[in-house]
């Protein structure tokens, strides 16, 4: 398998998180796109490997391309291995999923576009549109997102419940964007925070390049 | 179950052509929470239903609220019975989710942040904040999200492959969407406009409301 990927960024931080915690590094190639040249946008990169024009990308080795962290997150979940990230009953998989597009809309998303439209983003080269006030009402709803993780937190170890997951990966990488941002955790924020510390724990996470 | 309900709403009809697929109607109460009267912005519907304040939301008996279309599509999914509309092999699983996240990216959430930015929405008492030039663009990119998903569609029958999946619903949720705020498809995307007749001849789809 090949992996399109940017080593620092938030979203191939969530793919390589779950590559990590599969133990799949062994069967994966990583081929960098650079985020900054605009190579993503290219329109070769966008015909014949993901019509969006994000990273990462999961390349098989018959062609097929999987774009989208959680696409790609199903598919490494369903091949072979401990543990599972996606959840196994109907209720984990509902959950798990619920709360990974929660974690993308109210955090990393959120995040993403503060950073392409009301900060320099991938510099002028590439944001060839920004829309500030956009951007900063992205960048509100992320600060709001941190206290709603918080309190979910508050009440229980992992972001889905009882077990760690995609959710907890997602989470993550709105970190990650965060710090790339300088967007600060609220002080208030204490379960968020000790749950972090935590997670830069993992073995495959502290191991991430986002984290050198 | 109960699931929070505007039946003619584009997201809620995704997850309402599932549970028809799934033959689980007789197992759901549906409740109508209206979306003009801003009842999902509701500080008690979020706190208690869906924290993002959007429809539709899956409660179980337990009190357990699932929201996100594709949450609970997967958690309907993993019950019993056919057909299958998330995949059953890592392949077909990343596929659907790609697919059907892409059907969000480039068409539903897109026209959805139009009809919210740049039309008058839900009114003025619901839409508090609007970014018309924002919403624009978003109508832009459904547009073109119109002839991507046209090319595919040229090339295989279903729109990840050669089965029925969440991904068409998610494409049939875009055309619902399209039709509200009137962006007609473009005449030359002919394959396009042929597998929505034959979704409409489906009875999960042309039995809900957003058809009647």
């Amino acid at each position: 398998m090949t992996i399109y990927d940017f080593p620092v960024g938030p979203y191939p931080t969530r793919v390589r998180i779950a590559v990590a915690e599969k133990q799949l590094q062994s069967q994966v190639q990583f081929v960098m796109v650079d985020l900054y040249q605009g190579e993503h946008k290219r329109p070769e990169f966008m015909a014949e490997k993901n019509y969006s024009g994000t990273l990462p990308v999961l390349e098989l080795s018959d062609g097929l391309c999987l774009a989208e962290c959680t696409a790609i997150t199903e598919y490494l979940d369903a091949l072979d291995g401990e543990p599972t990230l996606t959840g196994r009953t109907a209720r984990e998989k509902g959950v798990i999923h619920m709360m990974s597009k929660r974690a993308e809309l109210e955090l990393l998303d959120a995040i993403s576009v503060y950073f392409h439209h009301a900060t320099p983003g991938l510099g002028p080269e590439v944001e060839l549109y920004q829309n500030q006030e956009w951007g900063l009402r992205q960048r509100d709803k992320a600060l709001r997102g941190m206290h709603y993780f918080n309190a979910v937190l508050q009440r229980q170890p992992y972001v889905a419940g009882s077990a760690f997951s995609m959710a907890d990966i997602t989470v993550i990488g709105g970190m990650v964007f965060a710090a790339i941002v300088k967007l600060e955790v609220p002080a208030e924020c204490t379960h968020l925070l000790a749950w972090y510390a935590r997670m830069l724990e993992r073995p495959s996470v502290r191991s991430q390049p986002a984290f050198a």
